[in-house]
């Protein structure tokens, strides 16, 4: 089902990689005082001689993507044995105190970047094969001969990104922690930035769509490597599913294949990346070449309404992702990202002058938008509902006012009402918190939009993160999904987004620049 | 202290390594039966669909030394995540039943040949980088994700090897039996030829000098790659350890380099292992220019004589080898030694004409032989006694008979009487017994010498043994001097002296061939 002729589009504009080295700029010693994570400078570890059982500690000063290389020599008797040892790796310090072994999560604990090797040859230079993502890496010396000890002469990582610093956009910020905050986003959005718009260069580093849609933006803010956008666009239209469906992500090896995971939002979200892409290059040829498998997507998702014009709820366990929230039910948030999608599709129709499409796509936003108003919007409550059990969510709010089924005052109402709803089912990751935010600048409050970014991504920069991180609940930081936060990312895409909308909406004098 | 010029003739001497592609024969299942371990064909490893947990064994239905290659796929999603793999190679199926982590012994735990490792990519080709020495390969899958199974679709090993199979001399052995025992030899023999005589292709690969003169021997009659014999001696010559001793043994990387190891038995070996050479290359120029080296030997083994004319004891562990027996007492076999090194130097005298010092030798030979028979030999027990304690080992009058301290008649009944002493120590290692072997051969005693390889070699063919194994005690066939029989090594060159006994001294007419 591959479109080679999209493919190979797609695949001529890969962006090259580059290559930084960066040192290990300490040594440090971790212990745990209370809950929180002490982290002092050591003995240089060049000046440590390993036995059977040492660690030592390296700290890279900041998140990387990479290659680990070491210098490995000797003290002693020639090496008469191979040397085995541990390598874990850590984003965050956090991770340096769970152990692998006691890990029992349901994400595949082949994640965790720990490895056990054998150097034959010392001294040598061990290159590390496989890429990780990482600011600590914690050696141990699992055994080793009585005859010699080991020294670790040199310890640098091959940083690898297709991101240039040089070609960030300079940016001024308001204040010394909103510029930390955007420096933060961008390094996040810059160590996703592989070979294509990975969702964490950790885990699960593939290219899925949601993701795509938040970096795409905040690249055009920050890096300006729109090619790069074009190319995912192009993947993702090379590789249907079955019917012309849109996959919900991508893997490049061994071969470019799209997942068996589908998604209702991210096969819409290709519209909107696929609008925002255009507004950001106004590039109309590829507008036009992409334009039928977008359009696809509106004939998939329409097959899914039910006679009242609403997207039908399903049992179906991720049918719609929104967001990693079990308990959320997804029917209105559909609805408004529907809403959502056929609005940029509407734009696109228009700028290709295609009227007769545009025209039946402007009726079904009506017909949809009026469904959204007349069977999901609950008098009593005063916001919108979703599911049969008529569930209340801070999500269902968000994606009805961005898909502008509610718009100006109602809508600033809708968003204050619902922070004072104690049922309504929260927010769990910076993914849904970008589109609150994003809903939020869209009817104007742009005061509360930054209070907003302040406390929730700004929590995590008062943590020490280096990268924002796929998983944040303010009220318990070290919390995990998985079952360990061995395997939490804490270098995810869709957490880049203070970058976008600092750049965008707010500058160092406090003027809204740049609003749509 | 390297000596450049007999390092660069050593290098360029060196051979070239065959490859063989060597499939996986079979797929089995291991088990326990009382003490006995039961091995019986399985499902086919490629008809297997590996979840996590998931078990196969690979056998490649003989001792292989070399690179494993496995060709990956999947049946289900396209992998979304690594595979985690543990990887356990055996010489030997009782490696199996051991637990790397629980083992406690004293030699380094990085000879375990368990690796543990991330496949990235699937569909791919796994070739492992490391040289490995294996007969069954236990591949456990430690996590995958849930969302595919991993299928192993090719399994093959790259066996490598500087003994061409081609090139091994034709034996027509007495029987069935000896001609199993030979095909044992010369595989151990073919597995440890690498780029230089290995002691061990598992564990210690490297090149010490008293394997060396075993495998030389048995070279001569089988593989016949001289040249690489020629290399080694050039090798130890060209790398001394202080004042010109020659080290008990030698590493190939990163850099050709002696040891820190110096044995009195293994530096004599050299005069003994050049004889040798000499003896079944006639190759004059090389006899020429090692003699100063191997002379210094005798130099150096003087300075520990006594008064008395006896090699002086030590209390310092390993001064001299012998065996891998704690309770043994050197002094009487070094001075065995002593005499059968000073004997292969007369000879090697002898051939370059070199009278002065062949004079001063034969001299040298008769004080240390009438000293050993003044001082070393006990009247009343009738037999060779070693150290202050007086002790009584068989090693003392092997080393004696070899050394001829002892000759004809007397040494026959030496060593028939020895077999009833006892307090007398008994050998422990193929090495010690190879050497006892040697001397009923030197003194006539075919038969007895050919029961008692049939008894100890033999003990370990009927256990299986695909090539001879380091260590064999008959009477405890697991038994491991390292503290678990999962650092054994079970290829072991020292032991590979039946092809050389047989094909020398045994004929399938059983008639005495070829003896000096």
């Amino acid at each position: 089902m591959k479109n080679q002729k999209l493919l190979n589009k797609a695949l001529n504009l890969l962006p090259d990689l580059v290559e930084t080295k960066v040192d290990a700029v300490q040594t440090v010693e971790l212990y745990k005082n209370d809950n929180s994570i002490v982290i002092e400078q050591a003995v240089d570890y060049r000046k440590r001689v390993l036995k059977k059982g040492s660690r030592v500690c390296l700290d890279f000063g900041n998140h990387q993507v990479g290659y680990l290389t070491l210098n490995l020599n000797y003290r002693g008797s020639h090496p008469d044995a191979p040397v085995w040892l541990k390598l874990h790796f850590a984003e965050n310090a956090t991770e340096l105190f769970e152990d692998g072994k006691s890990y029992q999560g349901w994400i595949c604990s082949s994640w965790i970047e720990e490895e056990q090797l054998h150097v034959d040859v010392v001294p040598s230079q061990l290159r590390l094969p496989r890429r990780y993502a990482f600011r600590y890496v914690m050696i141990e010396v699992l055994d080793i001969s009585s005859k010699f000890d080991l020294v670790v002469e040199d310890a640098f990582c091959t940083a690898v990104s297709s991101a240039k610093d040089q070609e960030l956009s300079a940016f001024k910020a308001q204040n010394h922690k909103l510029a930390k905050m955007d420096q933060i986003a961008c390094r996040t959005l810059h160590n996703c930035m592989q070979q294509v718009f990975e969702d964490g260069p950790k885990r699960d580093r593939r290219l899925w769509m949601g993701d795509l849609r938040i970096q795409a933006l905040t690249n055009y803010e920050t890096y300006n490597n729109n090619d790069m956008v074009k190319a995912c666009l192009y993947l993702f239209a090379a590789l249907p599913m079955e019917k012309g469906r849109m996959g919900a992500c991508l893997f490049l090896s061994p071969e470019p294949e799209v997942d068996d995971t589908q998604m209702f939002d991210y096969s819409l979200f290709f519209i909107n990346t696929l609008w925002d892409y255009y507004e950001a290059t106004k590039d109309k040829e590829t507008l036009q070449e992409l334009w039928p498998v977008a359009l696809r997507q509106i004939e998939l998702a329409e097959e899914q309404l039910d006679e009242k014009m609403l997207v039908g709820d399903s049992d179906v366990l991720g049918w719609c992702f929104v967001d990693w929230n079990l308990n959320l039910n997804k029917q209105a948030s559909a609805q408004g990202i529907f809403l959502y999608a056929l609005s940029a599709a509407i734009r696109i129709a228009q700028v290709l002058g295609d009227v007769m499409t545009e025209e039946k796509l402007a009726e079904l936003y009506c017909e949809c938008r009026n469904a959204a108003n007349l069977y999901l919007w609950d008098g009593e409550k005063q916001c919108y509902i979703s599911g049969k059990e008529r569930q209340v969510s801070v999500a269902s709010q968000v994606w009805m006012i961005l898909g502008e089924a509610i718009e100006d005052q109602a809508a600033v109402n809708l968003l204050r009402r619902v922070e004072t709803i104690s049922e309504a089912e929260k927010m769990v990751t910076p993914y849904m918190y970008h589109n609150y935010i994003a809903a939020l600048l869209l009817v104007g409050e742009k005061k509360m939009a930054l209070q907003k970014m302040e406390a929730y991504w700004g929590g995590m920069t008062d943590l020490g993160a280096d990268t924002f991180w796929e998983l944040y609940n303010p009220e318990n930081p070290s919390e995990s999904p998985y079952g360990g936060t061995i395997v939490n990312s804490y270098c995810h895409a869709w957490s880049c987004g203070p970058a976008y909308f600092l750049r965008k909406y707010f500058t160092a004098d406090g003027s809204l620049k740049g609003e749509k």
